[in-house]
C-alpha cells in the first residue's frame, strides 16, 4: 500500500486509527469460547466492529506465537478478515543479520502478506535493509518507544544528540518516506517536535494512547504533518472495553470515540 | 539449564561449540525431500551427527516462520530431538513493551521449552525484564553483533564508552551471570577486551566464526573466562558441509575440527 493509498483512506474515513490486535487467548469473552479458533472469531468480530473507524489493523505478533501453531492459525486467518483497504502491521519488532532479516521479510511480506513490519534498529543497516526491498511494503523502525525502558538508551546521548535522533538521521539514507515509518510513543509528548524536526515527511505508527496514558490531542499538535502521518494505534482500551458478551459493540463505540477525535483534529490541521 | 551444568557439560565434552540451525528448507538435499517433514528429517540427522561435538543447539526462529505453520511444526519436532543435556537457544532477537516481551517469554520458555532466547536491548529494561522471571532460564542480549551494521549504533559514542559498553554495563542491573548472558560476534575480536573488561564472568554467546570470518583464536583468546564463558556458535559451515547424502557425515567431520580446535584451546587457558 501506498503513501498516497494510506493518506486517502485517512482522508476518506476521517481517521488515522490503527487498532492493534494484541488478542490474548486467555481474556476472550467466555461465549466465544465455543469456537473452534475462539482467537479468530473474536478478532473477527473486532474488525468488522472497527473497520469503518480505522485506517489499519496492527497483530501482536506475541500474542499468537505464544500458542505455537494455534496461535499462528488464528494470525493466518484473521489477516483473511482485513478488508483490503486498510493497512496491515506486523507488530514483530524483528531485526537480525541479512540473510536471517531475508527470511523475516519473507514470512511477514510473501507468506502472510503484511504491508509493514515494526523493526529494532539496534544491529543497523543490513539487518533493516532486506525488509526495505519489497516493493510497496515498509518497515517502520523503532526510534522512541512508549515504554519506561526507552530511557535506559533511547534517550541517551549519542554524540551530540540523542539515541533515537541519531537512529533517525541515520536510518533515512537506508529508505525513503515511501517505504519508512518510524514508531514514535504517545507517552513521549515532549519528544514529538525533535522528532519531527527530523523525520518531518515521515509517517510515525505511535502506541501508547489509552492503557499507556498517551494524549491523542498533544500527539496531533506535534506530529501531524501535511499528509497527516500519523497512525495512532489502540489495542486494549478497544479490545477490552468490554469482557461481556457485548465485547463488540463497546470495541465498536470505543473505536468510533477515537475517531470522532481524530476526525476533529484532523479538520483543526489539515482543514 | 543453571552455568554450573553448562561448564559442566562443556569440560566433559571439550566443546564450547554451539549449533545453529538455521534451517533453509529451500536448501536441503535433495533425498531428504521424500519425507514428510524434511526439514525436522535435516535436523534430525545434524543433532545426531553433531551431538557429541557440542554444548547447544540454535534454533534460528525466521527460519521457521518463513514456513509458516509448517515451519513451527519443523521447530517444535526439531526441538524434541535435542537430548536433555544440550542448552538450547531460541535465536529470536525478541523484545517489546513488558505484557509482550511476556508474551514472548511464554512463547519460548513455557510452550517451546527452550533454555534461553536471544533478545534485543533498544527498548530497556522493562522489554528485558519478563524473560529474567523464569527460573535457570537465560536472557541472551545483543551486545556487539558480528554484522557490518554493528557499526551503525553499537559502536557509536554513548556518553564517554561506546553504545556496546552502555548496554552491557547497564543491563548488568537487570540480571545476574546466572541469568543473563551477551551476543558478542567473533568478528569484534578487537572489541573483545572491552567486553571481558564490563563483563568478566558472564557467557558470551558468539557468532560470526566460520561464513563471517571470525577467528575462533582470537576469540578463546580475549573472551575465555576462568568458566569458559564462551559459546561459539556455526550454522553455516556445519548445516551445508555438503549438499549431498553425505551431509551428516560432513557436518560430524566438521564439528568434530571444532571441537578438536576448541579441545586444544580449553587446555591452553583453563589447563
Amino acid at each position: 500500500m501506498t503513501r498516497e493509498h494510506i493518506f486517502e483512506q485517512i482522508r476518506l474515513k476521517k481517521s488515522f486509527l490503527c487498532v492493534g490486535l494484541d488478542t490474548d487467548s486467555t481474556k476472550l469473552p467466555k461465549h466465544l469460547l465455543k469456537h473452534e479458533d475462539p482467537v479468530y472469531e473474536f478478532n473477527r468480530q473486532i474488525i468488522e466492529a472497527t473497520q469503518e473507524y480505522c485506517v489499519a489493523f496492527k497483530p501482536n505478533l506475541a500474542f499468537y506465537e505464544c500458542d505455537g501453531i494455534k496461535g499462528w492459525q488464528s494470525l493466518e486467518r484473521s489477516l483473511r478478515a482485513i478488508p483490503f483497504n486498510c493497512f496491515t502491521i506486523a507488530d514483530a519488532k524483528r531485526g537480525d543479520i541479512g540473510n536471517t532479516s531475508t527470511m523475516y521479510a519473507k514470512a511477514f511480506f510473501e507468506n502472510l502478506g503484511f504491508d509493514s513490519v515494526t523493526v529494532a534498529p539496534y544491529m543497523g543497516r543490513d539487518s533493516v535493509k532486506p525488509f526495505l526491498a519489497y516493493a510497496d511494503k515498509w518497515v517502520i523502525l523503532l526510534a522512541l518507544t512508549s515504554n519506561e525502558g526507552s530511557a535506559d538508551f533511547q534517550l541517551q546521548a549519542s554524540g551530540d544528540e540523542l539515541l533515537f535522533e541519531k537512529v533517525l538521521r541515520t536510518s533515512q539514507t537506508w529508505g525513503s518516506t515511501d517505504s519508512m515509518m518510524y514508531v514514535v510513543g504517545a507517552t513521549q509528548a515532549a519528544m514529538m517536535k525533535k522528532v519531527r524536526a527530523i523525520a518531518p515527511d515521515h509517517f510515525l505508527l505511535v502506541p501508547g494512547v489509552g492503557a499507556q496514558g498517551g494524549s491523542l490531542s498533544e500527539t496531533a499538535a506535534n506530529g501531524m504533518n501535511k499528509q497527516c502521518g500519523l497512525l495512532v494505534n489502540a489495542s486494549r482500551s478497544i479490545l477490552y472495553a468490554s469482557s461481556g458478551e457485548d465485547f463488540a459493540d463497546k470495541a465498536h463505540a470505543e473505536a468510533k470515540k477515537l475517531r470522532d477525535e481524530m476526525s476533529v483534529l484532523l479538520d483543526k490541521y489539515l482543514g
